[in-house]
C-alpha cells in the first residue's frame, strides 16, 4: 500500500514540470545531465520490467519514460 | 544487471541538478510540485524499503531522498 503510494507520486512527480516548461518554455534551471539520465535510465527499468514480466514496472515507466522524455525535449529544443 | 544500472542512473540522475542549484542558486524553471511529490514519494519508498526489508531499495532511496530534498530546500529558499 505503501509501496503503491510511493510509486504514484514519483511517477507522476514529473507532471508539474512538465506542465511548467511546456507553458512557460523556461528550462534554464533545468540540468540537461540530470533529464539525460533520467530518460536513459527509466527506458532501461522499462527493459528490466518487460524482461521479468513485471506490469506495475512496465505501467510507471511507460509514464515516467514519457513525462520526463517532454522536459528532455524541451531542454534541448529551449535552451 | 539491466535493473542495477537502471537504479544508478534513475539515483544518481539528481546529482547534475543538485550541482547546477548550488552553484547558481537559479531555481526560477524548477517546478515547486515535482520535489515536493519527489520527496514525499521517495521517503515512502525509503519506508517502503525498511517494511519489507530490502537494503537496495533503501539504499538507492536514501540517496535520491538527499540529492532531491537539498533541491527542495534551494527551491524553497531561492526562488
Amino acid at each position: 500500500m505503501i509501496g503503491s503510494i510511493a510509486a504514484i507520486l514519483t511517477t507522476f512527480a514529473f507532471l508539474p514540470q512538465v506542465v511548467r516548461v511546456v507553458k512557460t518554455k523556461d528550462t534554464e534551471s533545468i540540468a540537461l545531465g540530470m533529464y539525460v539520465m533520467q530518460v536513459i535510465g527509466i527506458a532501461l527499468w522499462l527493459a528490466h520490467g518487460f524482461h521479468i514480466g513485471d506490469l506495475p514496472l512496465i505501467l510507471a515507466n511507460s509514464v515516467s519514460f514519457l513525462l520526463s522524455g517532454i522536459i528532455l525535449i524541451y531542454k534541448l529544443k529551449y535552451k
